[in-house]
């Protein structure tokens, strides 16, 4: 089959094996898959990754089993838990000690015309969800999870800062809150999406009262991103970190410390949650797709997504 | 009156004035007074304050008024709040936006014969808790706050990085939840405590097994200490800030991000909880100071305390 693999180089196969599951793996073939900034980091050698990249995608169910139908649409969780480990207990299997990671960490990934996932792992996708939305599961569930580990309230001053792929569906996710949200955008086409979708923007930190904000969500992944916020942020109140970083930035801790602020690292969501917002139509996602190529353009794909500012580029098998 | 002030330098000086109370105002005359880390600090330009230092102290009402009697024994908090903005409001006044602080920040402090507190600040001392337990109140208050922010359950696996005077507070504090505690603690007073007071140590960092604390506390103020609690900090466990930091240190971010861990700045804490602790002798104070100076001697006093590894040393008027 063909794949998009991360070796030495980025490289499209037509040569791949094809999946050989487990007792407890679906292999499903893939409808549609995203490319997102870990795809691009992964590339630069984050993880070490070597094998079949992806872990945006919707697909159909190709094996037999008891609980799902063949043909059956799907998206996947990307941890692949152990179930057995002291964090598995407690109900944190997205943070398994054991865990590989579909197409970031020892488990290949989507970006091929099949791929095999975990039944366990596996949701239903709803018929009146296209797969232009389904795609969209795994970052609308990773926004998610900030309003999951950080309870927001109307009341609540909030800002995003970073207004990238995954600062965007933040921003849809924290407006339904009916917080007061203001987001950090400087090029235009996160700026017309926000103006769509009646969310209030501002072009720099500076243009903010400093140390007003209840919460802060820092979307950048870069120091100067984490600077912003401690200056945005107000005494009590919360920072959630979103994005990896780059290198190790340094930090004002004394702040944190005097100010007495929060800071809450957040990675993987809900993905049944997700999937209930798209049913209900709550989020905008189309408007987030940049452009769609085809499998076998996706090195063109991949040049594509890593332009400065380009939102959601998918891949078509 | 006789002071310790820091201008250019530190100097007792003995044609001090008298306070002058505003009518909110307390004047106190001194009992028994502590040195703290962060005087130290001021003397180095730390806040760039300017004035009297000291801001842990138990004293006695000069002042005639209805709610007060003189004579009567009192201790302070320190942020001295201004009553009416958001923060005050939100019923958090130790972070109130226009605060000066008692010997910290443009507010003369305790080491002097007399000072002025407002009335507001003032816990009085009950009968049996004696002037060298009372003197802790402040610090065994910042103790405090650590299980105030963070609740910790007996279940939970808790590390104390840095036993110095407040890690040790913090330990005991720590220690009545019946948590499963470890402290890092190498120096040998620090050590011998921990034996009596029957909290389980170790030396370093590396003795622990990595990732498996639910709680750390970091009262080690530098980029080491941190490093360690990012080492020992399981997903989606929470460090506590607890000490300022010299600098700004380099912080490995991405981990916070991807163990979901959180991060809680703490700073002053409940006197009134901290009162009742000492009523009920849960705390064992006294073995904690180190030496005793008179405010005469108060240059020798600092530079006694100034010494790494030496506990409480207090000032007497």
């Amino acid at each position: 089959m063909r794949a998009l693999r991360y070796d030495t180089r980025l490289a499209l196969v037509t040569n791949e094996p094809d999946p050989s599951p487990a007792s407890d793996e679906a292999v499903i073939r893939l409808r549609l898959a995203g490319i997102c900034h870990t795809d691009l980091e992964l590339t630069r050698g984050y993880m070490g990754f070597q094998g079949i990249l992806g872990h945006e995608f919707v697909g159909e169910i190709l094996t037999e089993s008891n609980d799902w139908k063949v043909g059956q649409r799907v998206v996947g969780e990307i941890n692949i838990a152990c179930g057995h480990c002291d964090l598995c207990a407690a109900g944190i299997p997205s943070q398994c000690r054991n865990r590989s990671t579909l197409g970031i960490d020892r488990y290949p990934g989507a970006f091929a015309d099949c791929l095999r996932v975990p039944f366990r792992n596996l949701h239903a996708v709803p018929d009146n969800v296209p797969d232009e939305m389904a795609v969209f599961t795994e970052p609308l569930a990773a926004a998610l999870q900030v309003t999951e580990l950080v309870p927001i309230q109307p009341s609540d001053r909030v800002v995003v800062i970073g207004a990238g792929k995954l600062g965007l569906l933040i921003a849809q996710v924290l407006a339904l809150t009916g917080c007061d949200l203001t987001v950090i955008a400087h090029r235009p086409t996160p700026i017309s999406l926000l103006d769509k979708w009646g969310i209030h923007h501002v072009a720099s930190a500076s243009q903010l009262p400093r140390q007003q904000a209840h919460v802060i969500v820092d979307a950048t992944g870069n120091e100067q991103g984490f600077a912003s916020s401690l200056d945005l942020v107000r005494p009590r109140g919360t920072i959630v970190l979103k994005s990896t970083y780059a290198n190790l930035p340094k930090t004002d801790m004394t702040r944190l410390v005097v100010d007495e602020v929060r800071l809450v690292g957040s990675r993987c969501g809900p993905f049944d949650k997700a999937l209930h917002l798209m049913v209900d139509q709550k989020i905008d996602l189309v408007s987030m797709i940049e452009r769609r190529f085809w499998l076998d353009a996706a090195l063109m794909a991949f040049q594509y997504a890593a332009q400065p500012g380009v939102l959601k580029v998918l891949l078509s098998p």
